[in-house]
């Protein structure tokens, strides 16, 4: 048996599809799981790929297993279990050993466990994986970050087993210590906007114009073939077209209207909001999230204040024009963040990279990251404001307010359409509405404005 | 001279103002201040009220003068600043003492430093004031969170300089450690909602409906003779209605719209999210602070994408019911943080108590508090569900909902505006929408999701 190039430790969903992609794509590994059991059912199921696999019983022997210097990537809780597996694994590895976390962590928690494993000489690489199992397990798109030289080491095996676009492997390094996690970060929180954009267009076509969930997957499969084009709007055709085989109704109607949320996404609006930044698209779809939970609240909503909805006259193709401009807003609130962060830790992210990463793979893979990755060639640096995206919003943004004013004239709620709108048209004001404001934070409390005719603080004449 | 009943440390603004009230109201009081020349200066300022106070040269000066148990408030920036304070001054402290943080402190931090005096034996008390420099030097309205021997202690002395609403102190213990300056955070949350309504009303009363600076002012202060008063409407008023000395041009027009925040709004937004709420008006809100920041991007995007808006026939008294309603909606929202925050912290919050307080002395005080006192008191979890706001949103959710949608039909942004229409008909659909967001996410994640009809977690046929 050939030497392992990696070890990987944890053998749960995850952990194991990224294993048998690696076994698949020709890597020899080593393995193994806090619970020794994992480890031979992971065998089993690896069939002839286990003749790449070398089984260790715990993690010293997954360590006694690896050349050095060494790689170990787990794929466990990026929580306190992170914590734990860092406490016993640092007294097994020499200078220059790498550990990869691939979990959804907390970038703050990276740059932390970065900086705490360099005490030992030991890298730590933060490396965001997005794609699900199946992504994990047939190429997912991921993001690095962490030291070069961990990158020159583990950079041709992630490369093999990352999603291909166009025969470009969907993985780069983007910068150090929590870069990575923070961009899977934003992805996520992207992600959030664009399935909330996308529930809030399904209640509309079903509720405001009478379609059936079937009808509206005919919808979303037709403009999957279009510039709409991507894995949730093609996942949503298929739901909708879907029917539970328990009842024969459509699958959407038998499952609980109460969404789940891990953390990602609201990372994603903390750190905006911390950055002095804040993404309302995300934001919107954060707290629809938490909204949904409240089915009591809602049940008496509807009691005190009427569940009554209007009729809407909604034109597929009007709507998949909006849908496009508040997609662009979207990545454009998005890639905002990313460029704030990068700024403020000194990551030096490169936009176009990232979005070229995106394009397979990963949970938003879309056809409109092409041309997102081109802007920022370009040199965009704000993506509503690019060229290449001037068609879509000169025609996008009417239908988009056109859809919006009937979607809440008739008593929808559409929280993440209509911010994508207040940001957008707040942006296109140079002279905005925050001299008001200004005016009663220095009447009420002192704090002074700027004048537009003379440098330094001023006050208004209700101090003389 | 008599023997001083507490030692206001930090004559700064905010320090003074409170060691004038303090004086005026027949309390003597030792001051201090880390450059010692404000002291003498602070002694000029106070004429015939320096009688009561006790200068003092430095703070080792100031905590001899004062009889024990000790209380000094210190009314210097709650960052580090006060963490220097608490070094110098723990050593000179017995056991009973107690420091008053009277900043406007991140909670977290009120609660570290709590428990960090508790080990000296030494109190500290979280002291939110709001009212700026008036309200502070003629009756703030004071949220006080610490331990009870404190209060008792302070309750007599915060009681008489406190604003007073019909003769009732708007002052109260609120709970342990953070409850004070948490409960303060959300006050100038919704301070920063009712700030951006204003604004965004403003706004389409003068470039939509065309109305000038003094007439819009004129409209404010009628407003402000209804259910819509409130001392923020009331410096609208008087902020539109004012000139500029030097140009002869309404003063609004020549401030600079770019709006300073502190943190106070951000920590707000932070800490909903973090508690898995949302309180989506005081998002837009500091959303629309940070944008206003972005001038050069906002000017840009008028030449990109055109500054055009329509033109808005506006009736005042259909856009006082839409404010209305709004402002039930705002408040709604901050009360529903402080109630998931008091669960969380274990603080018991008094929300009916929380908003007699609020009803004289602070920036958000309001007609509607009392209203607002009344639900809580009768019972009330939730404000837009509460009898009491029942007219109010029967006839102000219609004229909200014309007012938005003409709005955003114009191109206008009215970000916190339709915020809280996405909000309200989010909560009165019993179904909502995130059947669909569940099944994605089963579909990409495998993450399950509970059916209708059946408990525990089920998958989609996707994965038979």
């Amino acid at each position: 048996m050939a030497e392992p190039r990696i070890g990987i430790y944890g053998l749960g969903t995850m952990g194991a599809a990224l294993a048998l992609n690696m076994a698949e794509n020709g890597i020899d590994i080593a393995v193994a799981n806090r619970t020794a059991s994992a480890v031979p059912a992971f065998l089993d199921r690896a069939g002839a790929l286990g003749a790449r696999v070398t089984p260790c019983d715990d993690l010293a022997g997954l360590i006694a297993a690896l050349p050095k210097p060494r790689s170990i990537l787990a794929m466990i809780p990026s929580t306190a279990p992170m914590d734990t597996f860092l406490e016993e694994v640092l007294p097994l590895l020499d200078e220059g050993d790498t550990v990869i976390d691939a979990g959804n962590a907390d970038f703050h928690d990276t740059r932390a466990r970065a900086a705490a494993t360099a005490e030992h000489g030991v890298h730590f690489v933060g490396l965001g994986v997005s794609g699900g199992e199946d992504g994990a397990r047939h190429g997912p798109s991921m993001m690095f970050g962490g030291p070069e030289d961990s990158w020159k080491a583990l950079g041709p095996v992630l490369e093999a087993i990352a999603a291909q676009f166009e025969d470009a492997p969907c993985v780069a390094r983007l910068g150090p210590d929590g870069a990575g996690h923070f961009v899977k970060t934003v992805h996520n929180g992207i992600e959030y906007a664009d399935m909330q954009m996308i529930a809030e267009t399904c209640e509309l076509l079903r509720f405001g114009a009478g379609l059936a969930p079937e009808a509206i997957g005919d919808i979303f499969a037709r403009w999957n073939e279009g510039p709409l084009a991507s894995y949730l709007f093609e996942i949503t055709a298929e739901i909708l077209r879907t029917g539970d085989p328990a009842t024969g109704k459509p699958v959407v109607d038998v499952i609980v209207d109460s969404a789940g949320q891990k953390g990602t996404g609201r990372w994603t609006v903390i750190e905006a909001v911390r950055l002095g930044q804040s993404a309302t698209m995300i934001e919107a779809a954060v707290a629809a999230r938490a909204w949904s939970a409240e089915r009591d609240v809602r049940q008496e909503g509807g009691e005190v204040l009427g569940t009554t909805r209007g009729i809407l006259t909604l034109d597929p193709d009007a709507v998949a024009d909006a849908l496009m401009a508040a997609r662009v807003l979207e990545y454009a609130q998005g890639f905002r963040i990313l460029g704030t962060a990068s700024d403020e830790f000194g990551w030096d992210l490169d936009a176009a990279r990232i979005a070229e990463i995106w394009r397979a793979g990963c949970i938003i893979r879309a056809r409109i990251l092409d041309d997102i990755s081109a802007a920022f060639h370009g040199g965009a640096t704000q993506l509503h404001l690019a060229p290449a995206f001037a068609d879509v919003l000169a025609r996008g943004l009417p239908a988009l307010r056109r859809l919006v004013t009937d979607a809440i004239g008739a008593g929808f709620a559409v929280p993440a359409l209509a911010s994508a709108l207040g940001w957008v048209d707040t942006m296109r004001q140079p002279r905005g509405t925050a001299a008001l404001i200004q005016a009663q934070r220095d009447r009420f409390g002192r704090h002074g404005f700027v004048r537009t005719d003379a440098p330094g603080t001023a006050h208004g004449p209700w101090w003389d």
